[in-house]
């Protein structure tokens, strides 16, 4: 098993995309030897690629931009890799999600490498997987790695922490407008796409970002990247329409990150996400683990909780103690 | 602070649905403290109602089955609580979910109490805040508690680990047929409805489900229910059609839990369930203070980390020894 992991390393260092594709298999699967073998072995090796997150609701078009945008960046000869991670969606791997038909103009080019990623060995789910797959992507040498993410859940903030350039997609005609959209994107966004920016009520939908990003300022957190206002770019993913602006948006914000020391903050950002995420899964597993081999203390403990013996944050108090004693 | 729950559990001992409602907000909003205490203070007394789960894909109907499932049980007299939990929204508290909407029916019914909740004040989100709301409303006094929640993510697993019997609800039409849902859902569904069963192709959903649960009995896991096979009831919940069989699915489900010791260990698997929880968003809040206080391991760690001076593995392991040698 680990001369399998070792050769799939040594493939993918001579640029092999089925290495590539199965050491993803690795990070999405799970084992959890496999796994840090893997990570820890490439590790040294990552830290050049730029990496940009994509995410909104779903409908407005993420796959359209993140599509466009990689065709851009094609263009200038830099090699793309898209990781499409669909926190609802139960296929992975060789199995694409169905919008990524779409990406069908770069099938042929070697220069373009695409992946759609579910969670499923890991009880850490996405957010212990995401980045681990975006730092495979970044050893095989890629220019510019894309995740695209739906806005579920804690999605977006995930991706944020893994990303140098986020781009929050919105688009008008979705029911809800920009006060219903979640209110973790105002603070995730480096860049805002309005897609579908020729239908009716974009200009509405503009004005109300632009309201709520000023509201924003005033309260402004202590958090917020020094000196960076999220540029509003109106695009038509679909036609190509105003995507270099985009483009140029994105390539902004990076020049931004290296003029600002913002790049080093949020290298450390990703770093400190990563180191919790990894120790977050070990003692999950650890409770996991617990659970099936009818642990005595945990079996007991059950059995109090279930009688009404003992009411639950008693019992968490007590498997904690007993874990930081070793007795697990 | 401890004086004013402690008067939220008086009125909730009352019978007042204000004070129901504040401290459901109390579970949404965390403070770890606070929430502990009524949980431990609330938790002698559960353990009465029937907790009913009811997920599915978006669109499949769901809060109009849960309306329905509702009106049938306010037929006999019974007391319902409709817990819905959307991961995707932002909203929650007084704001209500879009289809909340369709519960009009019961506005006027003090038979009936109905809360939309998202996650907020906690790391660990809904899969912490659900199982102890459901507490709430169960001390409450409520003879049937209905969590009907997205099934996007972990939701249906972590739905299934705090119900007496889930509900799964597919509809005919949505594209994907029962092949494209998640496999997860064939695991945890003690009853499934199909919705929307007016419409064309649900003939074709039933006999795939049909093949898919054959298929899952041949090679059964150990963790089945004993003897229970998943009855399959088509409705129209939009029109109230056969929304008494699948009451009656519901009932014989309750039946079969008592008459076969499968309640016990549902109860005792709820409690493991929710004692990891707890253990879990300790640990996890202990982590998100480590980086907010600038400890100097933690500091140390990301540095080296980001640096690539050290893989994010082995500083997870440093992080974690820490912990349990009592650094933090």
């Amino acid at each position: 098993m680990g001369v399998d992991v070792e050769d799939l390393i040594a493939g993918l260092r001579r640029g092999e995309r089925r290495a590539l594709a199965r050491l993803l298999t690795v990070v999405e699967d799970g084992g959890e030897s496999r796994l840090r073998h893997v990570v820890a072995a490439l590790y040294p090796t990552t830290g050049n690629a730029r990496v940009i997150g994509v995410t909104g609701s779903p409908g407005v078009g993420k796959s359209t931009l993140t599509n466009a945008v990689a065709t851009q960046l094609r263009g200038r000869g830099r090699s793309v890799a898209i990781l499409a991670v669909d926190p609802s969606s139960p296929f992975s791997g060789g199995a694409l999600l169905g919008d990524r038909v779409r990406m069908q103009g770069h099938h042929a080019d070697a220069g373009v490498f695409i992946r759609s990623m579910a969670s499923r060995g890991h009880l850490g789910g996405l957010s212990f997987a995401t980045p681990q797959a975006a730092l495979v992507l970044d050893a095989a040498g890629f220019d510019d790695v894309i995740i695209e993410t739906v806005g579920v859940g804690q999605s977006e903030v995930e991706v944020a922490a893994t990303a140098d350039t986020t781009i929050v997609a919105l688009a008008p005609g979705m029911g809800d407008g920009v006060q219903a959209a979640k209110a973790g994107i105002l603070e995730v966004a480096d860049v805002f796409a309005i897609n579908k920016a020729d239908q009716p009520g974009a200009g509405k939908l503009e004005s109300e970002l632009r309201g709520m990003l000023e509201m924003g300022h005033a309260t402004e957190d202590a958090d917020a990247p020094a000196g960076w206002w999220p540029p509003i770019i109106r695009t038509v993913a679909v036609r190509g329409e105003e995507i270099d602006a985009l483009m140029g948006a994105i390539d902004e914000h990076t020049r931004h990150l290296d003029d600002t020391g913002e790049r080093d903050r949020r290298v450390r950002r990703r770093a400190l996400h990563l180191i919790r995420e990894i120790a977050l899964e070990h003692v999950r597993l650890r409770f996991a683990r617990l659970g099936q081999r009818d642990d005595p203390l945990l079996d007991d403990l059950a059995t109090r909780v279930a009688g009404r013996d003992l009411d639950p944050y008693a019992a968490a108090d007590e498997l904690l103690a007993a874990l930081e004693g070793g007795g697990a």
